[in-house]
């Protein structure tokens, strides 16, 4: 089992990079739910390759082929299944990898682990690439949370040392999600690595408005551990921290504790460092959680790796087509996989 | 589903603050293993108040009694199941919380999700106490892994503002395990949080040593997805990070990949900004990674709430015996967690 | 992982015949459901040997304990857990089993799996007396579906050549769960093998009312599918048929068919050989299924063995305390497991 | 979640009927398994309908593609995909089983539970076509079992009133899974339905070889549960029964019992009344079981059913192309289904 999350609504993803197809299952879904593949499809263009200069060159054009799990456009019950097909492979730029791993990816661990047998060709089933499926299955969800009330956007806050407001952990609403992808500031420093053949991480946030509080159970299966095992699945993250994270380790109780106040008839915390999350239960503030993106590993700078075959040091410059900067074609997968774990979660 | 984490080693955490015990049961741990009782005992009384400042005056000698799992102290196959007797239970401490909520804490997403059922003496089943449950079954696993030549060590690295050095993420040895649990500026900082009334978080960073290269599974099941998971399930962990952690966000790529080198015959890296995981993946180095612990919620001094029962504003000042912080009786919890999951991911 | 089952409702059993406790943790029940301890214990108690001749001389008064998940007697949502103390153990009976393993006993296959570190005293993990915390969760269970107009009865149809009627599977109400548990000719049979140290099988009715149509998943999660997993974990069951079972295999499609009709202003079906189950979905019917249990393997008669220790062939006379007919005792946990599945599919 | 079954090797089935495409992916495949497709079709081919007398007209290549998971025809550790398309659509002809619900179909237990909006064309995906893609993953297991020396064989023991011999469940080779599909017998009870437009059930018995002894968890995830869990998914299975299964209930545990014998330095029942299955887990000798296969509920002939839209009495002759006995076809279904179990176990 590796690729698959979600206990009432599973999400099982396939395919490489190179393979002849990648797809995903979704198996749970709410019945009766209109899906509009025209929004879906804009939602998929979110993540695709931008003509800007952080991504890589590879030119798919992502279309999305449904299989399955719907009758005229609705959701019927029966698992949704759909695929991309893979268009513009090029293996050959990846024969090196085989033996001379690329530092900071996968290459390594996947030929320990497979003894061999991973498919390399554009890092394979660990490749970004993937990250599409994640799109289309959460495309759907973000769809069906919509009809409910629920919201969930993402922004960058940080690329390099380019940083941008947080959002307004207690007062947002579905209105502040838009705005534009990049500052200036941070594009200059994804241009910067672009012109050093290198790349660069940053922070995205994420908040999810409209969560009736209750939701979620203690301990292991709480809307924390929910998130957290789904959100590290995506390529990349090395961090994810709740509402105030890691600033908490500074503060004292009277001052990260959000106190409750009566307002419009309704119970409200005044502040939200939880993240609208306490004891894994939401509490009916807006979910908030940042990640950090770590710099994509494949550089065309040189670095140091080994031979495999002859067991001796060796360098690598990646060749092939990649993104100087992931974190922001990142930000939908993010929504993508909160708008499932939302629904798992509600279901 | 709630009390539960792992996949081929299930651990079921049960019990309130004030039921009549608490315990767990550990299913599917190797057989014939030899539990020595009294470095088990000597495991969880790491996790017990101490007599210094920063914790609860509640006694509880936390006696583990074993009910099942061990033929003459030697795991049989059968599901390992102990329990501890919650003795010093003082529930009149509690009565105002179920109408006023603390903030920060649980009762009011708990109230919600359980209409009022819950427990809510002592904080029930959401209290820190089932952390100790799960030093025992993290401390048979550590017991196990120690025999595969695996270790696990966990220190705080910042309590409010005071801070230590991290581990040596390449150089690590159990070795560098043992050393004093607070510094003396980390002392400061919880006599001034404990002689406000008040409570102060911190950061505890965990390191694994031992782990071969090649375990864990890509996207939903690796390393990290397991460890978090189950990370987050620990009361008042608000964030995680491997390796560099958030740092990475202002790295470029050729900083934060680790570069290999061939070493003594053996493929190293010689840098550990992945803390261990590529791709889901161990990787040979040692495993890291950081946990940010919020200020307990528990606090004396007075708080802004409401009055559930009149839906109007209240004030709180919490009665009864609380933690000013409890970061350093986390230490063990987060070594035992870890040591659940690395044995899960190695079965 | 070995003993446990369920999706939301999750069922922890542990314990061996001969250990200190044996007991269960049940993780999902729903809140403010008060639990009637007499009417537990009552329950319990329709599983203990009873005076008659079919059943173990061991005597355990089998009381449960209740550690934590009850408030006032009513679920709070934290897991419930109850254990039963062992008290009348002679582990020194089964000292020849460690060499000789019983025919048609896991003790071979358990020797095998577990590399000798099994516990053998009593069956260790494999006793049957592991339905008693059955017990506990599905007494539990049946109180809770009771209040939901949900009843479930078991009984005795078949032991060795004695038969009674199977229930009407259409007109079924809860009032056909009364009833004599053993014929006088299923008795005879009982006696007779008990006089020959023999022991003899059966088959076990169950009957589920009030289930609402449209309960279940298609394919791997349906009624069936939930019941079979879980049933098949009840010691000595070897067989399971839904509805007209293995009848169906020389039955035409015009008889196995159950034809609908409007009654009531409601849609019924005038017969059941479905049991209540199509593309493992309720259909509003009664859920009817039939369970083959074989003969307790422990029978005082010399039987053909084989000493492990020796490698060579031997003869072994079970000694200790056996039941020369388990279905009477199996009766009950039938219907435990029956009402865990159900709450579960409910849930 | 309904579709997908495994712990280690997760099955997830997809497709409708008439849906674009039908198809499976497979989680956990060992890696470096060489696959061969022409023996997959052959496979494949068995469960296809024949030119003969008792299978659906529809005209189906069921042509396999594979989408990703392997490298060069060898299994890389990525999830296995592969889709059939459909191409031999008729929609039409299910128009009017939308309001009036075939009996012993899961027509009206479905419209409940998915508010009419499931997929009722050629039964959505409740559709004895789903098992198409279960042989894709099953036909992959098979290959790989081949290769550890364990082979899987079914046949079927009955239609209607024609039997046949049951597998010599002691001695047992994969030699004896080749054979005829149908006695004569056999072929005359299913002419006799389908020239009276109607149905005929079956038994079906499968065996394994060659697992080793050990294989299997107690209680809930044994041997037995595995196999329940999954075979319960293939459509029409009523009834399941290991080794002497119902037979059981009128035996003795004198006569139940299977002694052990040491044969060629090896300890080997010299009976097989467990199925190769005690204690949920594997003896070493075959595994052996039955499956009751009902009558295909859709038949020509009319039958009594309801108007769900205008809620009265109503006549039924189900149009389009059916089978008059699907139990040939099933036969590889139920080899494919236990191969899967096999391999998860082993895992």
């Amino acid at each position: 089992m590796s690729s698959e999350f979600g206990k009432n609504i599973k999400v099982s993803v396939f395919g490489q990079s190179h393979s002849k197809a990648i797809g995903v299952v979704v198996d749970g879904l709410p019945v009766g739910e209109k899906i509009d593949m025209v929004k879906l499809q804009a939602f998929m263009n979110r993540r695709k390759p931008s003509d800007g200069i952080y991504s890589t060159k590879r030119n798919e054009p992502d279309q999305v082929e449904v299989l399955s799990g719907l009758v005229a456009g609705v959701t019927c019950g029966a698992p949704f299944a759909a695929i991309i097909e893979n268009k513009d492979q090029r293996s050959q730029d990846y024969k090196e990898i085989k033996d001379v791993p690329r530092p900071g990816h996968s290459d390594y661990p996947a030929c320990v682990k497979y003894k061999g047998f991973n498919d390399v060709a554009g890092g394979g089933h660990f490749s970004g690439r993937l990250t599409a499926p994640l799109c289309i299955a959460g495309g759907l969800a973000l769809q069906i949370l919509e009809r409910k009330g629920i919201s969930i956007g993402a922004h960058i806050v940080k690329i390099g040392k380019a940083e941008a407001s947080l959002y307004d952990a207690v007062n947002l609403t579905a209105d502040n999600f838009d705005g534009p992808l990049l500052t200036e500031e941070m594009e200059a420093e994804i241009m910067a690595a672009a012109e050093d053949n290198d790349s660069i991480g940053g922070v995205i946030e994420c908040a999810i408005t409209g969560m009736p509080a209750g939701i979620g159970d203690p301990m292991f299966d709480g809307v924390e551990n929910v998130l957290a095992k789904a959100l590290f699945g995506i390529p990349a993250v090395k961090g994810l921290e709740f509402g105030a994270g890691f600033k908490v380790a500074s503060m004292r109780g009277s001052e990260n504790n959000d106190p409750y106040r009566v307002i419009d008839g309704q119970v409200k915390a005044v502040n939200n460092n939880a993240g609208g999350i306490l004891g894994g239960i939401t509490s009916g503030m807006p979910i908030i959680f940042r990640l950090a993106i770590k710099p994509t590993p494949s550089i065309g700078k040189e670095q140091e790796s080994v031979s495999l075959s002859e067991m001796k040091d060796a360098t690598l410059e990646v060749k092939g087509r990649h993104d100087s900067c992931i974190v922001p074609r990142a930000v939908p997968v993010v929504e993508a996989v909160a708008a499932l774990c939302m629904l798992d979660l509600l279901a």
